[in-house]
């Protein structure tokens, strides 16, 4: 197979505008190979070898996953009969001061589980008495970052939920968590190109200071539809009124696993594409962001795949955007691996 | 939360030209509501069981993965120590026959395993030999619908083919098959509704006759990378000029497992997205297909949730197409689960 010059593409194709350039490749290796019937090897290796690795996307999917060799000693936690989350010893002993509240069974482990008192028998019971623990844990200083923000305990997303507990014991208790994010891009009217608005996280955030992100993105709390919370969101972190982020559509999901120092963490994020009129440019609202810029997408799959520059799940979602239109294709080595490893974790 | 009127809506946000009526409940949600920081259950059930069910769906990915029990009485083909496909009794004990090509190894089964012979050491020598071997099958009647089209046999794609052999056997050799699927769609231009082009499959096809299917489909065989075997469909099947083809846009991959009457069948299909222009009409090139219909999104997605007219396979990749265009939300019960679902097979 043989690349060829652009002037000869096109006076095979008048009409083929290429999005990139190797399409001309692929065009006019359709144009002089057919199928081999004959039992001849090797396969087609050479076409993908030029069209370069896909193992710094791998990379970052790898870091969203990671300490799972923790897993198998990690503790059961149940309620209602039904797996919710998982401990850690030093959580688990946490739990033990807490009789009334946290019935610890057997021998931490996966052997062992903690369930909730039997009197704890409604969701708002069980939330107020939980509350008391995770308050008293607080201010000890073992919960950090409270958020006074509430989390939904599930046994799958839109289950009534059978505890609610503050966001900043997510990951003590090893509940999954859920969020939103939103790729806001432009796309160039006259060449389709597109750019994504990406965000730089204020010096100041607890978590991933300085990191690059979405221009929206967020947990997804107990009493917003995910829709309401994108709405919520595009306007207190980046100003984007709701007729215009009313406009964004889900397209898919990915998960990851993580076991991190303070717990386990199986989250789930809900993507978004949110189409921006060229013209528009969004503005911090609310001090968590330091700047917006607008990138090409090729520049953001090239930080993306050789750096660490972006807060690291937000990769997983970029990479989910980069296969739907088309930028990483089946040709490249590890396509399907990629594609597969972008909903690792728990995606229920 | 209570839907309102249309003209309420626009009342409020002039600027915004909803794609769906229920869009208007969930702007009116946001309006009205605000996260509740107190413990107060329930979670917001009510806005989802609205919204529709997604079961329909979920089924027909069930009827992508069928068989399954049986997969504990399944023996691994290995070749050059990887494990390369998974055969029934019933195969291996026609193998055996052949001992001067393929080695069985212990009692059928998960303990048992199958392989080729030694000597047989460089994919040529393998593909000869083996295909002297299903040429006896076929003589016998126990391979049918040879196609006289080479698969490559291979731990993962894009691997260098271990063995190539003809696809009739693909599922009796229990190897991986990948194929391509491409959602020709056409985008109203004023109001950006999508219509999906519909193939009906000619009656005379051995396999699926009648049945609903894509506009162009076709198994990836040895010689031809995923983009080059869509030109040569999108050529055979469709008419598609290759200057239109080539604007088709890998979006992603589906995979499934099925275990037939004749064998395990492993499938990833690659998919694409080729937006049609509104006066591009198909027309069957091979006789593969005996009409095709432009039919607007809902309805497809209504066919497929309540009725078996698609091909199986064809339903993962439009139920994928429904997800990532937006027109099935994570608002509606088992979201998740169907994004899960899709890929249930052996992506690799």
């Amino acid at each position: 197979m043989h690349c060829v010059s652009r002037q000869a593409v096109r006076s095979t194709y008048p009409l083929y505008v290429p999005r990139r350039p190797r399409e001309y490749c692929a065009i006019q290796f359709a144009l002089t190979t057919h199928v081999t019937r004959g039992a001849t090897c090797p396969a087609p290796q050479n076409i993908e070898s030029k069209m370069g690795s896909l193992d710094g996307f791998i990379q970052r999917v790898r870091e969203c996953n990671t300490g799972l060799e923790e897993l198998p000693s990690l503790t059961a936690f149940l309620i209602d009969g039904k797996e919710v989350g998982k401990l850690k010893l030093r959580f688990v002993d946490q739990l033990r001061r807490f009789p009334k509240v946290f019935i610890v069974e057997g021998t931490p482990g996966p052997s062992g589980r903690v369930t909730l008192a039997p009197d704890l028998d409604t969701c708002d019971k069980r939330s107020a008495k939980v509350a008391e623990v995770l308050q008293v844990l607080r201010t000890e200083g073992f919960i950090t970052g409270w958020r006074d923000e509430l989390y939904p305990v599930v046994a799958a997303f839109n289950d009534l939920p059978l505890l609610l507990v503050e966001r900043a014991a997510a990951t003590h208790l090893g509940i999954k968590a859920y969020g939103v994010h939103i790729n806001g891009f432009v796309r160039d009217p006259a060449t389709g190109a597109l750019r994504l608005w990406v965000a730089r996280r204020s010096q100041t955030k607890p978590n991933w200071p300085g990191k690059l992100d979405h221009i929206v993105a967020g947990g997804q709390p107990h009493g917003l539809s995910c829709r309401d919370n994108v709405l919520k969101e595009c306007s207190e972190e980046a100003g984007i009124p709701p007729e215009l982020a009313a406009t964004a559509r889900p397209v898919g999901a990915v998960s990851y696993l993580t076991i991190a120092a303070n717990g386990y963490k199986p989250d789930v994020l809900f993507c978004y594409d949110l189409e921006l009129p060229p013209d528009f440019v969004p503005t911090p609202q609310d001090g968590e962001v330091s700047e917006f810029n607008l990138k090409p997408i090729e520049e953001v799959a090239e930080i993306v795949a050789t750096t660490t520059e972006f807060k690291t799940n937000c990769c997983l979602v970029i990479v989910d955007f980069l296969i739907r239109h088309g930028y990483i294709t089946p040709e490249q080595r590890g396509y399907l691996q990629l594609v597969a490893a972008l909903r690792s974790g728990d995606c229920s």
